[in-house]
């Protein structure tokens, strides 16, 4: 039941000799989510051995280069290696315009579906469930509509405690019932919950925000979350420059994670003038200490705890 | 007066973990002309520590994906970096549509002119010319119009001996001719101009042929260069596979080095079937001794040779 995060990319628009262009693999229960996929992250995947195969899904914050322009050999490269299933695309609705034009000039015939997932980025909606996790959208705040991603385990079952099926001679068709959270009646007397089960496992969370500027709007969506992506595209000295442009600094990032009181947060999107990130790390630090400068091809687990 | 080819990318369609997509640079004196942009070409170049400022010209061999897809990012980071110098792209006509309409889309304002020049991949003719090399195409054999480029420097003036300036009065106003090869008459008497001069420099050049299947009609156009660069997609066994898809084998590739007798044959464009490509070396050194295996990073270095 793996719950975990690697990071292909961690630059911002600009590349630079250690960082690639932006580009997240969620892993939950070994289906991968893919979150942007800025140039390069078919030769990153390959990097970190994530198999194409597993990949079903891409979500698209926003439709700025250094977060799309990897879609168009991904897309090609499934298609020499003869996927046959769907690919789910969740994106605003211009991406379909451009990737379909796109693939009627470089591909003659895709073996495969694309499916397209119109997002609106500016409303927080769920857009994704399956019978492990949900994905909502994040509205955050910049120069053209993005969204962030939040992916949310669904509750857990509790757990059995061992002896007790036999105990109260529990019949299969109860287990279900008790593992909800039901008492069990047994000879006219009622067995609490508590004495039949242990704690379920919490839910596990990731919310991945870039590009944004600091918006507090996010904190209700992204509260309490295992781990948080906040983009520090800028040290503190420049938060007049990430006003303009959209982006945050260290501090507005970590001021962020504080008040949501996650878990973890994980800062990046860095500007190519960083050569080291040092500054922007103790400056995050500062506010919100468990903060960790993502690095390409560094994974962040989640461990199952009991509630 | 440097001539030195620097391999970006050396796999075919599907990129593997250790080598990129097609993309090569040669640095003529400081000049610095990029050879196809697969994806990925950009963090290339920064690894290799080419400075994106000094490129202004790029072929394009043909419109696969694998051979293109890193313009859009490149283009973009030029943008970025606020470059105001023109861009020169030399290739098929289609690809001014396709970057145009992508560049009206992702580029608000681009800062600088992207100047297209229209190739006509079926002949072989001169594309380029400045006052240190000449360009030319070469036509080759693949699934779609494809060209491969012969850089080829001008030829090189002949060097003054020693003290013959002095010993026989030589003005200023004749030294150009007699590096021309002219002899010179020095009270009433002809000095022969082997007298006065040292050989010049050989003509350095490099000929990249890649898309391709075996084609004897390139041999007379890439004769005697320096360095070829010749697709071997596949190793000998692949033959029938190879003409199917327009690609070449291992014998091909040595085949044509041979038959042009070109001093040294790198080859590459492997598929990705090949985790070792040992047995591709091998084979193109049975019929060409003098192979090398295309490595992305590696440089391969013309020095001056006198005639």
């Amino acid at each position: 039941m793996t719950f975990e995060l690697t990071i292909l990319g961690s630059s911002s628009a600009i590349p630079t000799s250690k960082r690639n262009l932006t580009a997240h693999v969620l892993n939950v229960h070994e289906r991968f989510f893919l979150i942007d996929c800025g140039e390069g992250t078919q030769l990153q995947l390959r990097r970190n051995k994530i198999r194409f195969g597993k990949i079903n899904h891409i979500f698209i914050s926003h439709l700025h280069g250094d977060h799309i322009f990897g879609l168009f050999g991904l897309i090609s490269t499934f298609n020499m290696l003869k996927r046959d299933t769907d690919l789910h695309i969740y994106s605003h609705q211009e991406l379909e315009r451009i990737l379909t034009e796109h693939i009627q000039f470089f591909e003659r015939n895709l073996a495969y579906k694309i499916v397209f997932h119109h997002i609106k980025p500016e409303k927080n909606e769920l857009i994704y469930e399956d019978e492990k996790i949900t994905v909502e959208t994040i509205p955050l705040k910049h120069r053209v509509p993005t969204c962030g991603f939040l992916f949310k385990e669904k509750p857990h079952l509790k757990n059995i405690k061992k002896n007790v099926v036999e105990k109260y001679q529990i019949p299969i068709s109860e287990i279900q019932k008790i593992k909800e959270g039901n008492n069990y009646l047994f000879h006219d007397k009622i067995i609490p919950n508590t004495e039949l089960t242990i704690p379920a496992y919490k839910q596990r969370s990731y919310a991945y925000c870039t590009d944004t500027a600091y918006s507090e709007k996010i904190i209700p969506i992204i509260s309490n979350v295992d781990i948080l992506f906040h983009e520090t595209t800028f040290a503190n000295n420049f938060k007049k420059l990430a006003k303009e442009t959209f982006h945050s600094t260290a501090e507005q990032a970590a001021s962020i994670a504080k008040q949501a009181n996650v878990t973890k947060l994980i800062i990046g999107h860095f500007s190519a003038r960083y050569k080291n990130v040092e500054i922007i790390l103790q400056q995050s630090k500062a506010v919100f200490e468990n903060t960790f400068v993502a690095e390409d091809g560094e994974k962040y687990k989640v461990d199952l705890q009991r509630e």
